[in-house]
């Protein structure tokens, strides 16, 4: 097996595991309110790629986790995830009609039960945090996974990006400031998978950070990434249009820096991001060959 | 000291130590983005009564705790009800212009801001509730505080409640329906703050399930008596017009059992709540006076 062949035979086999995780962890469909339900269901169900729970999975099992111990964890990334979608994406906000070739949550259902399903999402993704489980993990590691993801998602860290982002529009922002918008905007959420998939396997402070210099990194690939194909990349494929940033004069880092550089700037990440790893064993494989899909991804 | 000499004297004290502390737990309010921490700041000290934070540092006083340690869950609390405050005033849910005889977050900071201002209360109550503190509560505590407040403030609980409230403009609830919207949308984090301050005194099951059961029927009231307010009450202490559930003719205790059913409702709840402590000390002094002011209160 070539490693473009294992990468997708792992992903597709780990979206499958978290999908079956998400489904299990959600009020059924036709809970009371239903509507409410059903517009949880539908983005969650979006078609995502599983990026966060499946770092965080990576992680933990590079740390000489049990994957069942970090699955409630995996999936409340996603749901913190999926929140931060279907409110970024309301008239208010970003105005999107459409999302992975979809409509949008509240072109779907609505604002007022799109504001809803995003607040219930961040709040189940702390109830599935705090649950008792049959795994024991240690409550003191898990109080830290809270305190990691409440920190990355919250003012200093996601929330506080967007806000950034959304100034941006009127004040563009420089290198520094780009990076700032997207180190809270995505970079801090994807830190704190990792992050959470090493504390909870009860790692020491080394490999630990070693994953957050990692997760940074990845962060940083991520994002560039996803300007990159906003320039280049295969609209069907995507589900979303491409040339969308430079029609709407947004500052990305191809505008800053040039495609060709943007592109370099991308691949050093990538090499970073697994330079910061080289201490861990075979085990780690997996999260060296998403660093990789980071950069060569179509969607 | 009589009795309401005792209350406005407690409730006065207890306002400033949550207000101190809600001060002490935010960000600056000119930390970056400016416009969002200023917003969040203006939502938070925009006149609450603080009810949440003082039900729980009474509980928690009630089983022995010391007071400091609940602070931090306290003001959690606050920030969770605040949150929901703003969104609930938001143009596609309540769309109110005035909270507290102030422009609402939306009118004063836009909807953009106000959306991610109630994202970052959120967030940032578990931020709080899992940080590490001075006083050392055992992490099995916390975690259970965690569970408890997500809970109530989840689909199951508070945003479940919201989205029922909306669905009765449409659909008008019968007095069931109308029940099991305000055990949601109000009694279900009221409850949870009496159980949280227990939890974190170490309190046994059977202290718990008897707060809890007080932390019902004083959600209950303090719900009859929102709408015996919105009848009777004065408009300038309340800072909102009264009347306004009957121009929209909503479905409410007074509407569906008539005014004089409604305030003898309203009466037993109270006298319930006070029953469900009768087995606690003197140190519950502070419980039972704050469900009688729950029945008194003008605003």
């Amino acid at each position: 097996m070539n490693p473009e062949e294992f990468l997708d035979a792992y992903l597709k086999d780990r979206r499958k595991i978290v999908e079956e995780a998400l489904q299990r962890y959600l009020p059924d469909e036709d809970t009371l309110p239903q509507d409410l339900h059903t517009a949880v269901h539908y983005s969650v169900f979006a078609g995502g790629k599983r990026i966060r729970p499946i770092l965080c999975l990576a992680a933990h099992e590079a740390c000489g986790g049990d994957l069942a111990a970090a699955m409630p964890t995996a999936c409340a990334l996603e749901f913190i995830h999926t929140y931060s979608l279907i409110h970024d994406d309301l008239p208010a906000m970003d105005n999107d009609d459409l999302r992975r070739g979809k409509p949008t949550c509240h072109k779907a259902f609505g604002e007022a039960t799109a504001i809803l399903a995003g607040d219930a999402l961040l709040t189940e993704a702390f109830v599935l945090l705090s649950r008792s489980e049959k795994i024991p993990t240690p409550a003191e590691r898990r109080l830290a996974v809270i305190q990691e993801i409440a920190a990355a998602a919250g003012l200093a860290g996601m929330v506080g990006g967007q806000a950034l982002d959304i100034g941006a529009e009127k004040v563009k922002p420089d290198f520094r400031g780009l990076q700032e918008i997207h180190r809270r905007k995505t970079g801090a959420l994807l830190t704190a998978s990792v992050k959470a998939g090493a504390i909870l396997a009860g790692a020491g402070e080394q490999k630990i950070s070693a994953l957050a210099k990692f997760g940074h990194h990845v962060g940083m690939a991520f994002q560039i990434a996803d300007d990159v194909l906003n320039i280049e990349g295969d609209a069907e494929l995507m589900g979303k249009s491409t040339g969308s940033d430079a029609a709407m004069g947004k500052v990305t880092y191809p505008s800053l820096l040039g495609l060709d550089a943007a592109k370099t700037n991308l691949a050093q990440h990538v090499e970073q991001a697994i330079d910061s790893i080289d201490a861990f064993d075979a085990r780690a494989l997996p999260l060296r060959v998403i660093a990789r899909y980071i950069m060569d991804r179509k969607m």
